[in-house]
C-alpha cells in the first residue's frame, strides 16, 4: 500500500487524541467519519477514555490490534512527536498532523518540525498545521474542518490541493452551495514531508479526478512540481491554480535591469504559462473554472451564442465575454431561418445576444431554440441567461437546458441573473456549469479554449561548457560580448581602443558614423555617467573620446577605465532587453522585454523558467505588446523574429550550461534587424561566480 | 406635485390593462402593490373586467373617479398610445409604460415612440420598455418584475437607477440575498422622456437615499448628466456606476492619432473620473461598493488591520487589499502590548493579518480584540475574516462584530470565507458590509478612500475668438503652429522655405543642427513618407531637402508640396501627444498621452471631457505611466510639469472657444523641457470646419 492509498483509502484509521465531546475540535473527526459512512476500522487513541461512542478507545498505538493504515493526530504540538513516533513504530504508512506551532512559528517551531520528521522515519507525514483531507469519491473524511457540518456533499471530478486548511473548508462549503462536486480535497499545511507536488502527481492516476484545483502560497520543489504538472496534464486533466503573493514587492537588488523587472509573482505567472496551468485571477475562479472544465467539453473555436429572455443581463454577459476575447457573431442565414420558423413573438433573432423574450418561458419553444443554436455551425458554445422569472418558476428554464445538454458536444453554460442559488446549484449538479457572475462566465469560457501543444519533451541539450577558462566577477562590455559570441550570440562589430588617439585610428575601419562607449567593468550603466555617444562621425572620434573621459571621471569618480569601445552604428533595429534572473524560490529564468526607456515604464516583459523550448520563446514574444514592432509597425520593415527566437534559445542554453556559475547576464539592447538580417547584441553585461 | 413625487409617492395609481390572473405579467403589479402594503388608491383599468379582487375595475381613464397621480400601463404596444393619451387627458402626472416594441425595435418602433411622446403631452413618461419602479422606502411597488416574488425586502440607503429592467430585478433580488437595503429602484427603459439623469438629479433631494448605483448602457444628454451628478455628489451622496460597452471597438477613423486612441469606453471612464463617480469594475461591485458606502464611513488613511482566526482566507484578503494599493502595517508597540495582555494562546499578534486563532471563537476575547484594533492609531479600518466555524456557530463571530461597530467611526467590514449566505445577509442588514469575495473587500475599501475636492466651479472662461478669419480645412504644419501660437501655445522656432536653396539660405539663422520637414497640408504623417530629417547640419540642408523631395514624390505621389520647414532641434524634452476628440455621444474631449511609438503600443493615454479644470489636467498627468519621465527618471532633469498643465489648458480653452468649427486638432509631440524652460509644440495638425 502506497502512502497515497493509506491517506485516501485507508482500511483502518487511528485517531490520536480523540475526544468524545463533539463540540470540541478533537471530537469532530470520528463523528465526521461515521456520519459520512466510513466503513473501515476506526481506532480512537486516548489514555483518558475507555470508549468513544461504541468504539473501543486505546491508550496508545502500541495497544492497537493492528497497524492502522493512517493516523490522524489531533494532540497538541507538545505531544505530537511521541504520537508520531509510536505510529511509525507499529508500521502505519502515513500520519496526518493537525497541530500548529511548528515550521510556521519561528525558530523553535522549525526545530520541532525537523524533530517531527525524524520521529516519522519512513512513515509519511501530511502536515503539521493541516486541517486534513476529504475523499468525497469514497466518502472518507479525515478532517476536523467545520465545513463538514454541511449537508449534501457531492462527489465529482474536481480535486482540490490546498496549502491552507481554511481554504479547503471554504471551497468545500462553497462547492456544496453551488452544486460543484469534488473527488478529493487535501490540505498540505506546513508540508514538512508531503508537498502539493506529491499529491498533484498522484492525481494523474486518480480515476475519479478529471481536473485539479490548486491553492498555492509557495512551491517548495519546482522540479518536482513541473514533472507532476506535466504528468497530470498529459493525462488530459487540466490544472487551475490560485496563487497568493501578487501584491508582494518582487523587486530584487541586482546590477542588471532584469532583477527589477522580474518580480516573484511574475515568475509564478511564467511557470504556470509554461506548464499550461490556468491561473485563477479571482478566488471565485478557483471553483468556477474547474466547474466548467469538469463538464469535459472544450471550445473548438471562439464563437459564442448568448440566448436570453431578458435584455440587460445578456448585455452584461456579452460585454464580459467580449472582453475575454471571444466573439459573438449574429446567427448565419440558415440558423436565423430555423429560429424564425418557430414564429417567436417580439423575439430579436438577427443579432447576438439572441433575445427570445417570452418564448424563453415556454419550455417547448426554448428547447427548440437551444437545439437550433447547439447544432448551428456558427457557434462553438451556447450561454443561456436565466432571468428573474426563474425565481418563481425555476424549472421553466432549467429543465429545457438540462434536456438540451446532449444535443451536441459543445460547451453549454448558464448565467443566473437574479439571486437564485438553488438554480445555480441544480444546474451545476446536473452537469451544466452555472454562474451568478458575468465575469465567471467569461473566465469559464476562456478556460475552455484549446491550449497549446505540450512540447516539454523538446527540452534542448545545453552546450557542453568547459568553465575552467571563464573569468570571475564582472566583465566589461567588450569581454561580455566576446563571452556571448563564444556561445553563438551575434554581437555588434566593435574594436577596443586604449586611448582617444588609438580610438581615432581604429575608427577608420568603420564607414560613416560609429558608437563610442567607455569601457569599464566597474561602470554598469554607462549612459548614466555620459559614457555613450551614438552617431559620432569618424573624424570626431578623438575629441568625443576625450570629452567622454572627462565626463566619466566626474560622474563615476574613482572607477577604473579600461579604454573605449568603437562600435558599428546599428540602424532600424527593434530593441529588446534579454536577461537572466534567478528567482530565489523557482530558480533560473530568461526574461525578454521591450528595450529602452519603455522597459521600466511599461514593464512589458515576458519570462519563462529555464530550460525553455522554441514554442515557449515564441509564446514570450507573443505576450509582449512591443512585438507589434516586429511585424512592420507603421511602415517599418518586418523584423527577423526567427533570429530573435534563435538568439533567446542560445542565451537560455548558455544559462543552463553555466548553472550556478552565472550570477547575472543581460543583453540590452538586442537589435532585431529586418527579416534575413538577424539580431545583434548592442550592449551586454555578465557577472560570473 | 412633481412628476418625481407622482412616480415615487403617488396617492393613487391607475393600472391600465390589469388582469385578475396573477400568473400573468398583467396580473402581478396590483398583487405586488397590495402584498407590500400600498395604502393609496388603486384603480384597475380593463374594459373586460368589472372588478379585480375587491377593487372596482374601470373601462378607461375617463371613467375614473379622480385623476390618478400615476398610470402603470401594462397593455401591448398597439394599445399603449391610446391609453397614454387618456391618462394625459384626465390629468395624470406620469405614466410608466412597460410594453416593448418601440425605440429598441427598428424604424417602425422609433416612429411609434415619437407618437407616444406626442400623446403624452405635458405628462411625463417612464419607459417604454421598462419594468417599472420600486420605492422600498415607502413600500410602493410599481413593477411587474419577477423579483417581487421574493420576501424580506429591506429598505436602505441605496438608490438604483437602471437602464435595464432585468438588471433592476437582478440587483433587487441579490440585495435581498445579501441583506443590502435599497431606497428606490427605477428602470428607465427606452428613456423616451425621463432619463437616468432626471432621476439622478431627484436623488440629490431624496432623504432616504445616501448612495446612488447606476446601471448604464448609454448617456443621452451628457450636460444634464454632469449637472445631476455634481448635485448628488455635492449633497454628500457617492455615485457608483456600472457601464457596459467596454468590449466594443472604439477606434474611429480620423486623420489624427487621437481618434484611434480615444475609444468610446475610455471616454466614459474619463467622464466618471472627472465627475468623481466610482466605476464598478465588476457587476458584483455595483452592489458591493454601495453596500460599503451606505455604512456612511470613509477611510481617513490607507492602513487596514485584518483580524482572523483562519490563515488562508486572511492571506487572500490581504493579497487583494494589497493589490488595491492599501497598506497592512503590523500593530504598533502599544497596540501589540494591549493584544498581548489578552494572553491569547498561539495567536500571531506581531504581524498583519493578525491571527488570533481560537480566540476568534471566544466572543469576550474577540470583542476585546476588535476594540483594541478599532481604537488603535495604527489603523484606518478593520477587516474581520469569518471562518468555517461560523457554519456551525454563526453568532460567535457575528455578535462581537455587531457590538464593536460603535467603538469607533472607522469602517469595519467582514469577509465570510465559507459558504454562509445567512451570515453575509445578517451582517449587511445590521450595517456591517460583508462579502464572500476577497476582491469585493478590496473594491469596497478602495471606494471608501477620500476622493479629490470638487473643483468644477473653477470652470474657465474660454478665450473669445473671432473665427471669421480662420481658414477652413486642413492646415500644413507651419499654419497649424501659427494657429496654436495665436492661442498662446508655445511652438518650436521655425522658418518656412520654398525650395532647397531657400532652405539652405534660411538655415543659417539656426545654430548647429536643425530639423527639416516637408510642408504640405495633404501629407498628415510626414515621417511615413520620408518627410522628416532630424539633426541635419546646416551645411547639409540643401542636399537633404533635395533628397527628401524625391522621396516624398515617390511615397506621397500627387501630394501638393508647399515647401520645407526648418526647425530648431529640441533636445532633452519629454514627448507627449496632446489631442482633441469629439466623442459621438459624450462630446468634445482632450487627450494627453505618451509620445512617440509608445503611444499606440501601450495606449498610455488619459482623457477628460471639455471643459477641464487645472486639477483635472493634473489628474490626467498622474494617470499616465510615462509621467515618471517628468520626475527626473534615470538621471534626467526634472521636467516643467506646470508648463505642461498650462499648455493643456490653453489647448482645451481653444477647443471650447472654437466649438463646432474644430474638427481635429493634435500636437504631437509636445516637448516638455526641463523645469523653468516650458514646453514646445514639435509638430501640429488642425482641421477646421
Amino acid at each position: 500500500m502506497t502512502f497515497i492509498d493509506a491517506l485516501l483509502n485507508p482500511s483502518s484509521v487511528a485517531v490520536v487524541g480523540a475526544s468524545s465531546d463533539v463540540t470540541k475540535l478533537t471530537g469532530r473527526p470520528i463523528a465526521y467519519l461515521q456520519q459520512h459512512g466510513y466503513n473501515g476500522r476506526i481506532y480512537p487513541i486516548n489514555p483518558r477514555n475507555e470508549a468513544i461512542g461504541d468504539l473501543t478507545c486505546y491508550a496508545d498505538a502500541q495497544a492497537l490490534p493492528e497497524a492502522p493504515d493512517v493516523g490522524l493526530v489531533l494532540v497538541g504540538a507538545n505531544r505530537v512527536i511521541e504520537s508520531v513516533r509510536q505510529l511509525a513504530a507499529v508500521g502505519s504508512k502515513a500520519a496526518i498532523v493537525l497541530a500548529s506551532g511548528f515550521g510556521e512559528a519561528g525558530e523553535e517551531g522549525r526545530r520541532l518540525q525537523a524533530e517531527l520528521r525524524e520521529a516519522a522515519g519512513s512513515m509519511r507525514i501530511l502536515g503539521p498545521n493541516t486541517i486534513g483531507l476529504v475523499n468525497l469519491t469514497d466518502r472518507i473524511m479525515l478532517t476536523a474542518s467545520g465545513a463538514m457540518e454541511m449537508k449534501d456533499f457531492r462527489a465529482g471530478g474536481v480535486a482540490l490541493l490546498s496549502q491552507s486548511g481554511g481554504i479547503l473548508g471554504s471551497l468545500l462549503s462553497r462547492g456544496v452551495g453551488r452544486g460543484v462536486g469534488f473527488s478529493k480535497l487535501i490540505a498540505t499545511g506546513n508540508e514538512s514531508d508531503i508537498e502539493v507536488a506529491d499529491l498533484l502527481d498522484a492525481m494523474a492516476e486518480d480515476p475519479a479526478t478529471t481536473v485539479v484545483a490548486l491553492y498555492l502560497e509557495t512551491i517548495r520543489n519546482v522540479e518536482k512540481f513541473r514533472n507532476a504538472a506535466a504528468r497530470v496534464i498529459a493525462a488530459g486533466k487540466p490544472i487551475v491554480a490560485y496563487k497568493v503573493g501578487r501584491s508582494e514587492s518582487g523587486a530584487q537588488s541586482a546590477v542588471s535591469h532584469t532583477g527589477a523587472l522580474a518580480g516573484a509573482d511574475k515568475v509564478y505567472d511564467a511557470l504556470f504559462k509554461q506548464l499550461g496551468i490556468i491561473r485563477a485571477q479571482t478566488f471565485a475562479d478557483l471553483l468556477d473554472i474547474p466547474a466548467a472544465l469538469s463538464q469535459g467539453r472544450l471550445l473548438c473555436g471562439k464563437r459564442v451564442a448568448i440566448v436570453t429572455s431578458t435584455g440587460g443581463a445578456a448585455t452584461i454577459v456579452a460585454d464580459n465575454v467580449g472582453l475575454a476575447g471571444l466573439k459573438m457573431p449574429s446567427p448565419d442565414p440558415d440558423t436565423s431561418k430555423k429560429l424564425l420558423a418557430l414564429d417567436l413573438k417580439e423575439a430579436v433573432l438577427d443579432r447576438n445576444p439572441i433575445d427570445v423574450t417570452l418564448a424563453g418561458l415556454r419550455p417547448d419553444l426554448f428547447r427548440s431554440i437551444l437545439q437550433i443554436l447547439s447544432e448551428s455551425p456558427s457557434y462553438d458554445a451556447v450561454v443561456v441567461v436565466v432571468g428573474s422569472s426563474s425565481i418563481r418558476q425555476p424549472d421553466v428554464v432549467a429543465q429545457p437546458l438540462l434536456e438540451s445538454m446532449h444535443i451536441s458536444k459543445k460547451p453549454m453554460i448558464a448565467y443566473v441573473s437574479p439571486e437564485a442559488p438553488g438554480i445555480v446549484q441544480h444546474l451545476n449538479a446536473h452537469g451544466i456549469p452555472a454562474y451568478a457572475a458575468p465575469e465567471s462566465c467569461a473566465a469559464a469560457l476562456r478556460a475552455l479554449l484549446p491550449r497549446g501543444e505540450d512540447d516539454s519533451a523538446e527540452r534542448r541539450a545545453p552546450p557542453a561548457v568547459d568553465g575552467a577558462d571563464l573569468p570571475q566577477g564582472s566583465l566589461n562590455e567588450a569581454e561580455a560580448k566576446r563571452f556571448f559570441a563564444r556561445f553563438g550570440f551575434p554581437v555588434t562589430r566593435e574594436i577596443e581602443a586604449a586611448t582617444p588617439a588609438d580610438a581615432a585610428a581604429k575608427a577608420a575601419a568603420f564607414d560613416g558614423s560609429v558608437v563610442i562607449k567607455i569601457l569599464s567593468k566597474e561602470i554598469l550603466h554607462k549612459s548614466d555617467v555620459g559614457g555613450v555617444e551614438v552617431g559620432v562621425a569618424t573624424a570626431d572620434v578623438e575629441t568625443v573620446c576625450e570629452q567622454m573621459l572627462s565626463r566619466v571621471e566626474v560622474a563615476a569618480d574613482g572607477a577604473n577605465v579600461d579604454g573605449f569601445l568603437i562600435q558599428e552604428l546599428v540602424r532600424g533595429g527593434v530593441e529588446f532587453i534579454l536577461g537572466y534572473n534567478r528567482d530565489p524560490q523557482l530558480g533560473p529564468c530568461v526574461l525578454l522585454g521591450a528595450g529602452g526607456v519603455t522597459t521600466e515604464l511599461y514593464q512589458d516583459v515576458a519570462m519563462r523558467l529555464l530550460p525553455v523550448t522554441r514554442r515557449q520563446v515564441r509564446d514570450m514574444i507573443g505576450e509582449l505588446k512591443c512585438s507589434a514592432l516586429l511585424e512592420g509597425f507603421r511602415g517599418r520593415p518586418v523584423a527577423d523574429t526567427e533570429a530573435l527566437i534563435d538568439a533567446v534559445l542560445v542565451f537560455a542554453d548558455m544559462a543552463v550550461a553555466l548553472g550556478d556559475r552565472l550570477e547575472e547576464a543581460e543583453i540590452n539592447p538586442v537589435f532585431v534587424l529586418p527579416e534575413g538580417s538577424g539580431v545583434r547584441a548592442g550592449d551586454a553585461l555578465v557577472v560570473l561566480r
